[in-house]
């Protein structure tokens, strides 16, 4: 029987990836909902193309992602929409016992242990789809917890990781937003300079794998190849690779704890992402560089102190990155402006109430620490 | 409770390795029995410095091999001797459904169908102690072979990895056996450079894996970090990785499925195998040449005649390592010996009687080859 995938935020970047490996995959999968924002005309186009009975947008409120995630009766749930909107909606799947296939890193940042302890009373299985979370989770399969060390992500360093830090400082819109490896949206893109997206994939992490900051590492590894580490107790060490496509481990949330098949060709080399012509395929990993990116340094602290001070530095990151690209202030402010915004902040016990309030004056804070830094600019 | 290893073998270098890991986990494991051959000063020490009741010499012969074996009640048997002695004592072993933790390549090599025939029978599990076969064993945990693609063994490339063919066929015995990575023996070191290590390897992991010889491949990696790596169907990658140090391997297989403890430190860096004063590690992967290592396509070939080829070549192997060692022939005339007795051999079906006939037919070719070739050099 083909898997019923339902998906929250089908017209997204991870939404239609999901389509695309559904659609090369139809005696694994068939569509059971689809729920998108603004996108009305592509959301149609998507429904018909997969023959889906419930489909819902924007308009139709929590009520429509709700009937998507749950009443369509899906087997795993894509959650790939941004942000706040799709907690409730993804929290009954979960406690329906449906499995969640897991992009909305909001979410994770913010809820996650909310969202791993309600997946534990239910049976839920969480997969992650980012794919440093792939990684890691495919690294653990069969493994004991007990039996780990430590994990580490990978990063690609971002297009500043060979700037000196005055560089990185004074560093133009257009820098920020070219990224060497992955073709990504601004705001990721900018994140990926800062490596605030590291710092925040470390938080996520945690979440996903109930390890604290100090057991979870970063090592640059600029050919994006290599997503994740786990370093076990007996000193062996798992590193799981894949060619720089979402779509391999959105494929593989979508099916576990079974594989797609669809790998082809016989050279050893090219199958672990050397390309066709090469002879050779290098490795580097280099330790990550906490004077030049302290938005990773941010990162952990908010981490360390718990509670809702994660929402707090994912909320004010996204309001400083805003102000970055609208050339209100320099790249060199990001990280004071979250700064701020944390320091403001009282660290509260995780619930949807102090979550948003948390997110509210987070953004509020960062506004004002952006206002701030534009008049010292003047 | 602690396990109860016996160990054949064990005043060799994996034997004492062994009996190092288990000194450094007197929480984990006991010593229920000790066989070795002629260093019966060094075996009398180990029994007295781990309590064994049950101790073996070779003087005792088949019986006090199986004695240590089975008659011991191990929970876990490693088979460490070289060649063909400990055949009888190793299946019985298996037959009473005790795990074995494998590092006699001549058993895997030239029987290893009948081991894990006989061990899906009984229920023993067969762990490999070798690096590169406990690296595959080890992402192979939790997954489906049926989701397999390939596996890849990892190659040091040895000391001639960057000579040219010329260079390499006139090789001096002195050159052979420097090897740039690991520390090993005469016949191993020459294995290595000749790469017939990485054939036998082959060989070995169709055995134990159930691959056919075109699913699995080599890689050159010259860091000697990365020891395998499996190709899954859907695209993605799973490499292990590890310092250089043969107790790793061999604590995972006694301890398997169980993790030993021990890892310390929290840099990832050098937790994945990098010198604690890098700032970098580097990955190599490069495809091994077929044309400057003819060794590699005659191990291919006696895999895919099966039967009791595989033991010609091992056997055919060994007698040429010798002739080489020896200055009987120049290193270029060792696949052309090898060559030589795989072409005079006929395939036959495999059991000990078979195996034992191929092994001296194949010495005897080999020993002719070598004669031959003498008389061309003279």
């Amino acid at each position: 029987m083909p898997k019923r995938v339902a998906i929250l935020g089908s017209t997204g970047s991870i939404g239609t990836q999901a389509l695309d490996v559904i659609a090369r995959h139809p005696d694994r999968f068939t569509v059971a909902g689809l729920a998108a924002g603004k996108q009305i005309e592509k959301l149609r186009e998507q429904a018909e193309r997969f023959g889906v009975k419930v489909a819902a947008s924007a308009d139709e409120g929590p009520a429509g992602l709700l009937r998507v995630a749950v009443e369509s009766k899906p087997d795993v749930l894509l959650a790939a929409t941004d942000g706040f909107v799709a907690f409730d909606a993804v929290f009954a799947a979960v406690e329906c016992g449906i499995d969640v296939a897991v992009a909305n890193k909001e979410l994770i940042v913010a809820a996650g242990d909310l969202l791993m302890a309600a997946a534990a009373k239910s049976g839920s299985r969480i997969v992650p789809v980012d794919s440093e979370h792939s990684a890691i989770f495919q690294c653990l399969v069969g493994e004991s917890r007990d039996r780990v060390h430590s994990i580490v992500l990978t990063a690609s360093g971002g297009p500043f990781w060979r700037k000196t830090k005055d560089e990185i400082q004074n560093a133009q819109v257009e820098a920020a937003l070219t990224h060497p490896t992955w073709q990504m949206g601004v705001k990721n893109t900018v994140d990926s300079a800062s490596m605030m997206n590291k710092g925040l994939e470390v938080i996520e992490a945690s979440r996903l794998f109930g390890f604290p900051g100090e057991r979870i590492g970063i090592l640059v590894h600029p050919q994006s190849i290599a997503h994740g580490i786990v370093i076990f107790s007996d000193g062996n060490v798992k590193i799981q690779a894949a060619a720089p496509d979402m779509r391999l481990p959105i494929g593989y949330a979508l099916a576990f704890p079974d594989r797609l098949s669809g790998t082809n060709g016989s050279d050893p080399l090219q199958a672990i992402g050397a390309h066709p012509q090469a002879s050779a395929l290098r490795f580097d990993f280099e330790r990550p560089d906490p004077d030049r990116f302290p938005c990773v340094g941010l990162a952990y602290e908010a981490l360390e102190q718990g509670g809702t001070m994660p929402a707090v530095l994912s909320a004010a990151n996204e309001i400083a990155v805003h102000a970055f690209v609208e050339g209100k202030i320099g790249f060199g402010q990001i990280p004071i402006v979250i700064a701020e915004a944390l320091s403001s902040a009282m660290v509260r016990e995780v619930n949807l109430a102090t979550l948003r309030q948390a997110d509210a004056q987070a953004r509020d804070d960062a506004r004002a620490a952006v206002n701030a830094a534009r008049r010292v600019k003047v």
